[in-house]
């Protein structure tokens, strides 16, 4: 319940004064106080349990969907995963000091870059709590000051969290700092706020518009994901078939999940039946142009505006292309930028595809789904950018990192 | 003359519709473009001279500072450099196109990451005719799109500038767009827009200031640069003179010379007398603290709000500490960020400094003009930024590009 207490400034502040401290800190210290963070909320599982059950009986007395009600809920088995997910961070390799690309210069001097923390995180997400620790592990083990703003229909629950962070001997103060979500005018001066070295919205379309539109700070987002994926001629069809399903139905309601499919004419009858049943069979709903209807039976007209669509659920729109040059323009035109594939087994059409196709991601014969930190090798992910400065793609624990040139001379000076 | 013929929306529609193409160009394409463009520069000479002749002619009437009349100023020598510098561009490596990181993940798809042009670069700078060019070649070797936006008292040469460009064959329309600089309202505009990847401001604070509270794009930038240099108790003390001298009068106009000199108490005494000498010789002046004044003669007395001042003068202010810990702690709260020194022939001094200062730039033993992209082995340098997010620090022909991940599968799903 802090933020009842202290201002933005006093916030930021604290936040600073803990950045030095936390850049400095060896990784074997920062391991112990991860370790230590998982053993807290263990321990603290009673309270948090209680306040937890308060939220959602308030969330029920609102008449909250149900879909809500599920995400803002803690159960033993998903603090037990919290617990463990902030241990299993403790296992990752520590990003903070590596010394990379060093080069000797003409003059002598030894020029390269150090990996160091960015600094103070301001972390502003919506119901989900447990985005909470797992977030506060990621930066901290980055070496970085986390200021963590979460809904305010979750406020027990983070006021629990809160303590459970505070119970934790040896975290600088201002480490991690978890506010109470009350009151929208707190946030907006915290993004208005100098001191904050970047800002990163886990949440809806609004929140993400929110906080780009006030932010003083970087802010690292996507907008939404628009994932298209185009089966080409030379596709093995039985991989297609397999990718398109999985795309779109293995979890409909995440960024990485297939929107548009892009089917090359010359196999749009071979493919586009068989597809069309395994996803209606699935309680996909099946939206195409002419030539998608042509193809095959059971698919709905799409409408005019139906392209660039995010569904978030069981819909597919299908168009048939001529080319792949037609589907790159489709892309360029409709797409958001985060995730695209490509199924074929021709090597110069995954060639083009993969050069001219601007996309966070860009697949071959792979699913969008699999665009993911932990899938990429990451670790854990903190959230995709879709922007063009600064990390893009899934983020983990580097991407919560900058560099810092490190020149080592005998006395060089400018000629 | 493009902005009086074309609005905002206008230019910038025309940079995107040129980015997928000069994404996609060849790096020999590329380089004979930059070599037809240094080839235009040379046969534009008398157009060249002949409209900044009138521009300087202009400026001179309006009674404008010597300093500034001379960075307007073309001459045949200065012409040939700039033509020279554009060919030379093309002898650096591109960046386009390499794939990093290649690792093969357990389920046996390849992830890499492949680096690709940011797209549309807008470029706002003041007087200096030469940036044009200069970043012009930058950004057509990195693969983007350029916008460029001098000053007004420079109009006529930009006009033969973009008259030039212009004349180079086989260059997409809207790859290089050399702005009229005339109205103000232009600028703004233009950053409010959408559809602009980067801007970077070239120029003084104020520019500076405009650009980051009117852009909606990322800014990469650098506020102001006061460079601070340590002499350790453990210093080669003929080295400290050297580096001191060195960073402050080899160019004291510029962001990266040194302005705050901080020397450990125990050598003020031996360093101070000679070391003031010899900047005094050079015509620097010098404002001390109360131990430095009392170290050696000659030495002003520092006003009580002398640190962190940019003077990009010869004037440095001198500060004696009694420790690495109080010269980190008087950078972390007078320092932009830029680039900081230590002088030292003691390890354990050395890494401590190099672990504890986060500026751009950290340097041991060597100068602090040094830092510079050419210097560094980048090349060439479209300017320094001292941003956390994004490159940090001399920008070459890499940080005009982002990555894009691309993943090689065989048919893998998300399971």
């Amino acid at each position: 319940m802090k933020e009842a207490l202290v201002s933005p400034p006093e916030i930021i502040a604290a936040a600073r004064g803990a950045a030095p401290t936390l850049a400095s800190l060896s990784t074997a210290v920062k391991n112990s106080l991860l370790a230590a963070l998982a053993d807290a909320i263990r321990a603290g599982r009673p309270s948090l349990l209680r306040a937890n059950d308060q939220d959602v009986a308030a969330a029920e007395a609102r008449g909250t969907r149900r879909a809500l009600l599920d995400r803002l809920l803690l159960t033993p088995a998903r603090i037990e995963a919290m617990a463990e997910g902030v241990r299993r961070v403790a296992d990752l390799p520590d990003p903070v000091g590596a010394i990379m690309g060093t080069t000797r210069r003409p003059n002598g001097m030894q020029v390269g870059r150090m990996r160091v923390p960015l600094g103070v995180i301001l972390v502003i997400y919506e119901a989900r709590p447990t985005v909470t620790m797992d977030a506060a592990a990621l930066c901290l083990k980055a070496g970085n000051a986390v200021i963590l703003r979460g809904g305010s229909e979750a406020r027990r629950t983070l006021g629990a969290l809160g303590d459970i962070v505070t119970a934790v001997s040896g975290l600088p103060p201002g480490a991690v700092q978890i506010l109470n979500p009350e009151g929208h005018a707190g946030v907006l001066e915290l993004l208005r706020a100098e001191g904050i070295d970047l800002v990163i919205p886990r949440g809806g379309e609004e929140l993400i518009r929110t906080v780009v539109e006030a932010a003083r700070a970087p802010v690292l987002k996507h907008a939404r994901g628009v994932c298209h994926m185009f089966v080409d001629r030379f596709a093995d069809l039985e991989m297609a078939q397999r990718l398109v399903v999985n795309a779109k139905t293995q979890r409909p309601s995440v960024c990485n999940a297939l929107e548009t499919l892009l089917v090359d004419a010359p196999i749009a009858g071979l493919l586009l039946p068989g597809l069309i049943d395994a996803l209606r069979e699935r309680g996909v709903e099946v939206r195409g142009d002419a030539r998608a209807q042509a193809a095959a039976p059971g698919v709905v007209p799409a409408a005019e505006d139906e392209w660039g669509r995010e569904y978030l659920d069981l819909i597919l729109a299908v168009r048939v292309v001529d080319s792949q040059e037609e589907a790159q323009a489709h892309i360029r035109r409709h797409g958001t930028g985060l995730a695209e594939a490509i199924v074929t087994e021709r090597l110069e059409s995954a060639r083009r595809f993969l050069e001219a196709v601007d996309s966070a991601a860009v697949l071959v014969n792979a699913s969008t789904r699999l665009v993911d930190g932990a899938e990429f090798g990451l670790g854990a992910e903190i959230g995709i950018s879709t922007d063009r400065i600064g990390p893009r793609g899934p983020m983990g624990l580097e991407e919560l990192t900058t560099t810092k040139w490190i020149v080592l001379g005998s006395g060089q000076i400018r000629e």
